[in-house]
Formats: C-alpha cells, structure tokens, sequence
C-alpha cells in the first residue's frame, strides 16, 4: 500500500511554491500518493496567466484584480523587491537548469499529484472555477481532512 | 479510540488564525481530539480586546503595547493596505454568511478543542494570563510535544 | 526504537528560527531523533557571522550579499522595525534567562540533532559548504522525504 501525503498551500510566495512542488514532486516520484489543497492566497499559484472573464460583484472583484495571476506573476516571500528579487531567482533557476514553477506544476500533474482547490477560499476571494488550471479538484476541508487522516507527511505551507 | 491532532499556532495573522480554526473545527467535528498551542504573536489571537491593567516593566510593556488585542484587531498576512484588506475580508465573509473567528473560536471550544497558551511566549512578549480569554491552559513546550506524538496530524501555522 | 521528529526549515526569521529549535531540542530531550533540513532563507540560520571569501559569479552572489549572516543578523518575522524588534526581543530574553538561538543550535547539535542543508537552495542562493556552520550535512529532498516517511512530527517553518 502506498504512503500518502498531503499539504495545506496557503501561501501564494513564489519561493515557498517551489518548495512545496518539490517536495509534492519528490514524494510522488517516491511513490507516496500526494494531495495539494490550496487555500487563501495559495489559489493564486493556480491561477490562468491570462485575464478570464466572470461576472462578479463589486466586492467580490477586489482581491481578485489585485491578486497575482499564476505562477509568472507570484513574488517571493522574502527579498522580493518590488519583483526584482523573483526576477532574479527564476534567472538564476534558469541558468542552473533547475525546472521552473510551471514545469514542476506539470510534472506533478503527470505524477498524479492530487491537486484540490478551496472552495470556500474561492469564494471568499472571488475566483471562480474558470480563472484556474484544468485537471484540479474543488472541494472544503472536509475533503482535506478525510485525506489527511490517512498520510503519514503533513505539512502546512 | 479517537484521532488526535495538533497545531502549532505561530502566526498571528487574521487570515491564517481564520484557515486554523477551520481545520480544528472540521477536525473536532469529524471526532479528532484537537490541541492548538499558540505562541510568539499567534497569542494575540487569544487576547481579551480590552486593555487589561497589568503589571509590567517597561521592557515587558513593549511588545504588549503594539501588539493586536484580539481577533478584531489582527490584520492580514498579505495585502492587509494598514487594516483595509483585512476589513475587506470580513465584510465579504459576513456577505457570504461566513463564521467570523470569534465564532470559529466559539466553536472550537464548544467542540472540545485544547487551547493552549505557551507560557515562555507570554513572558517573552510580556503578555499575562488575565489578558488571555477564558477556559484556555498553559503549558511549555513539552506539553506540545507529549501531544503531538500521539498525534496523526500536526501542523505548524 | 526511538520516535522521529523532521522539519522544514524554509523561514530565516529569528523568531521562527527560536520556536524551531525550541521544538527541536526538547523532541531531542524527550528521545527523538530530529532531523531539520535548511531550506532557501532557512540557510541564513546556519551562516557563519564573518565574511567567508568564495568564487562566485556576480549573479550568484547577488542573494548572498544582501542576506543575513547567521543567528545574530537575523530580523523578525513581525514587528522587527529595521532590526529593533529583534534587539528588543533578544534583550527581555537575555534579562529572562531563556536561551539565545546561538546556545539552542549548540545545544541542538550537542543533543544529536541531524542539521542538513539543501544543496539546490544553497545552489540557487549561492552559498558555499564554507560559509555554513561545521558538524552539519548536506543533501537533497529525496533525502528529506526519506526521514520524512519514518518520523511520526513532520513540520514545515
């Protein structure tokens, strides 16, 4: 019977996004079953790059607009400098042939990481379904939990 | 014989104490024995909102005079914008007919869930325990730890 | 046979660092054995304070120029007002008696805990094997998810 992971993706840093794909990537390679929920400004990292139309209201619009749109878009935690500093960590990634964010997202997909949405945090933030990647889930902690309770690794990001 | 979880409650954030009371709630709900233990600024989470009189020397007083008192004083990890984020937050939540974190709070411990204060926190940032709410403990770190290896989900927020 | 504990260090807040090897040390105390694995600004904890010569090209040394250098530079993760917080909150310890981060690390290591730097963060953030601490191991994720899989606490930081 295979081991089971999951992690709580709360953040939405680029830095701590990578980390955690890595170590989503890894474990699932291991051939542990993982599942990623992602909640608050982790729903960011799922994000489509480009603008998706939806009819929202005025407040519900608010955290949306100002909310990075994916991967490409996301800052670091720390050192960020107005974008500067993701700037330079992807281009130091990128000369050390070291996979990308985007790259790491599809490899877990292919791997059969489970990637579940929050949907009370969409709801509160104002995302809807259509603004976010293909091939997810969408579900509340119940869901998280039920899975939780059988892994052996969890971790919150 | 009942699942066990434990939290670590570092943050004293409004969107990341929201995010821990929906786990343990959803945890307590499902039969877990939830443990929360809150320490550094996570403790201003559990502060009463009004000015407790209190002994202190100045050193101790620092800390205590700047930190938030409560739930409705704590601001946002990210785009808080000086409280307006994370006014925003809970205008949308009381829209949505979402449990504020005082009722979260309210929840959890009508479910039973262990709040435990970290007592080297609270000397630490000069806080006291009749500036705490109610029907919490105090404990050290070993209490965590004698908790969490009982445990099958621990997190650290 | 002994319980394991492991944990992520991704954050070099002083704070943070401080509640990590707080945990560490007393799951040591109790007869676990701790393996941390230093991850991106989690290397910052396990810099040495002086300055170490090492080739590095401009770009790599771009992050590591404008990190903190060890235990005694690091700022908080709340409050730290340009470095003052993290005066304040070493000067109430000190007058307390608590243990400074530099005395917990020692004694983490004089306990047995199992202190591995990341080799792909240290990579990314350009920082040498020469620049860190002694008695500490180097390795990768895979490394990481196999104490991961036998320890009963996994926390991330």
């Amino acid at each position: 019977m295979a081991d089971k992971s999951t992690m709580v993706i709360f953040s939405g840093d680029l830095d701590k996004a990578i980390a955690s794909f890595i170590i989503a990537t890894g474990s699932a390679a291991m051939g542990s079953d993982v599942t990623m929920f992602f909640t608050f400004w982790g729903l960011n990292i799922l994000r489509k790059s480009e603008k998706v139309p939806a009819k929202k209201t005025f407040l519900e619009n608010m955290f949306g607009r100002m909310m990075p749109r994916g991967p490409e878009q996301l800052g670091l935690s720390k050192m960020n400098m107005g974008g500067l500093g993701s700037k330079l960590m992807k281009r130091i990634m990128r000369k050390k042939n070291i996979a990308t964010l985007q790259e790491l997202m599809e490899t877990a997909q292919d791997l059969g990481v489970k990637i579940i949405a929050c949907s009370m945090s969409m709801d509160v933030l104002g995302i809807t379904e259509a603004e976010l990647i293909d091939g997810i889930e969408y579900a509340g902690v119940a869901t998280y939990l039920a899975e939780a309770d059988q892994a052996k690794l969890n971790l919150f990001i």
